[in-house]
């Protein structure tokens, strides 16, 4: 059973996207209706639309940062009732029985998690369909609650950008007094800064242009390196505890290893691309580890979301209409967006 | 003060290694004058002889596999005496005061550990001379004790093949029941396979020889893992709690990675080199993690030591004669030995 719900949708490769209407499944005993308020913009969303993963299946509705009031929620619900206000990530479901499901790491689940949209849908025929939309039905297990002093607009990118840098800084214990480097400034970065400073790190902005330190500094880094600047590399040099690198795209990871203290970490979350060479001997000198990480359990993410609570912690936002998603993937791809565009999902109601 | 004894050496990138005179220090009040027995022979002589790695300093007296028994102690030497058989490794010294020292991980020194050869020498002007040689004079700091139950001479690849694979194994906790993986069965794979499995590891050998296979097994392996095969890395995937890489050059590290649990770890321990392109999504997809590890403290070398001597681990080792050793070096090079060569130093009397 299912019902028809106005979305966004690209119905290929080339296509902008525009009006569709999909269906919902009618909520389950297990599950939270909920009605989308705003929804977060991420790169992933322009990857899928564009099929450069090759396995996009159209019509894609993007959208993994969700926020959204509750609606109705199924009898066996019991965290969740009408009117909180919620979001949703970047996954809907998972096994919930294999050993990455039974440590709350959803993401990793080896029987494949189901993301939010794009995903195999395991109630209705097809694949799931994400947060460009004036509804989702989601199951109660992959809900979280937002805390109420947050700005939930503002909240939205947490569900995605929020919690790909918050997992490794919080696994890698991450802790006040620890020079923590945050590699690129963009969506990601943003929000590593943020976290990183708010857990009480030196935090040191990393990154190719000069023309962002300003920017970096509003957002609570401490310091702001400049890669391209031999010297001052030279200079940080095996000083860094810890190292987040949100760098989107295949590069020279040579550099910033150099920069690691003896028995420290680099976790790439960005990167889901080919790097490039990597010198043994940067890694066998000092002990140094390079690692991935990618996006964070439902437990943790709540984690994320009531630290953003009690620290006030929220993303920088431009707000747009439905109606400008495909300009605002325009300007997506030039990074010209300080620092997440979120959709005002009102504006749905217009199309 | 100083006093001549017979090595040999190389006394250019060029040349073979033939006859040579040293000078070596008289023991201080803190040294341990050494009878040189047996020596092992590792690659890193013949890249230090021939100057790969652009900082060889010539004559090169290679040779940090160091068997011997001691000839006379300093008077502060208080763990070592007269006719001890004791063992060098690959470092003499180090400044004994960074945090790496502090954390018994001198191989790390922050001042620079001093190495067995072609360090810098802080007794004598020029630089250090190797175990291809009748005696040694080193700080006691930097002599171990060798286990009376052990075979000398098998005994002397420990203090840099043992070393440097025992030292991720127990760095990274690999137990009882662990599925281990050791890439590359030479000089050092071989000493990882008898490690992991005298720390009761299911211990996987995987090579791209076949023809391996029945040598790995008589060496402790488990089983073996062709890594050409396809099918056979495919049942394998996700599977390895560590990987142990030996590989000493550059290569792809993917079908590796794809090996590894969720938040495993591949330590490298052979490729001082450039590494072919890793895909970064093969860490980030199951927050796997890559890192290297170079040989080991000088606490944690007496512990292999003592384990060794607990667990009857010793290398599979060739004697030669020290007019062979050129020879031994061309049979190196095409991998021909099964798996360390080792000097007989009383040759050295007959050149």
């Amino acid at each position: 059973m299912s019902k028809e719900t106005k979305a966004y949708a690209a119905s290929s490769k080339e296509a902008d996207l525009e009006p569709f209407e999909i269906n919902r499944r009618k909520p389950t005993a297990e599950d939270v209706e909920i009605e989308i308020l705003y929804c977060g913009v991420c790169h992933s969303d322009l990857h899928q639309v564009r099929n450069d993963w090759k396995n996009s299946k159209y019509p894609v509705v993007p959208g993994h940062e969700i926020i959204g009031k509750v609606v109705s929620v199924g009898e066996n619900v019991e965290n969740f009732k009408a009117n909180d206000l919620v979001g949703v990530g970047c996954m809907v479901d998972s096994c919930q029985t294999c050993s990455a499901c039974e440590d709350d790491l959803e993401q990793y689940c080896e029987n494949g998690a189901v993301m939010t949209y794009n995903g195999p849908d395991k109630h209705l025929d097809g694949h799931t369909f994400g947060g460009y939309s004036e509804k989702i039905v989601v199951d109660q297990n992959f809900v979280l609650h937002i805390p109420p002093n947050l700005d939930p607009k503002a909240a939205a990118p947490l569900l995605c950008a929020g919690i790909t840098t918050w997992s490794p800084l919080s696994h890698w214990n991450v802790k006040k007094g620890d020079k923590v480097g945050v590699i690129g400034l963009g969506g990601l970065g943003h929000m590593g800064i943020k976290f990183a400073h708010a857990m009480g790190a030196h935090t040191v902005m990393i990154t190719t242009s000069p023309n962002k330190s300003e920017d970096a500094k509003k957002l609570g880094a401490d310091e702001v390196l400049i890669s391209k600047d031999e010297q001052q590399m030279k200079e940080h040099a095996g000083s860094f505890d810890f190292l987040l690198n949100t760098i989107p795209v295949g590069h020279d990871m040579n550099p910033y290893v150099s920069l690691l203290k003896r028995d420290a970490t680099m976790v790439l979350v960005g990167a889901v691309e080919p790097l490039e060479s990597l010198h043994g001997g940067g890694i066998i000198m000092g002990r140094k580890r390079i690692a991935g990480s990618m996006i964070g359990g439902i437990k943790e993410t709540q984690e994320m979301l009531d630290f953003c609570g009690e620290n006030d912690v929220v993303s920088e936002i431009e707000m747009i209409n439905i109606q400008n998603i495909n300009e605002a993937y325009d300007r997506l791809v030039k990074s010209d967006v300080k620092y997440r565009f979120v959709i005002d999902m009102q504006s749905l109601k217009d199309s």
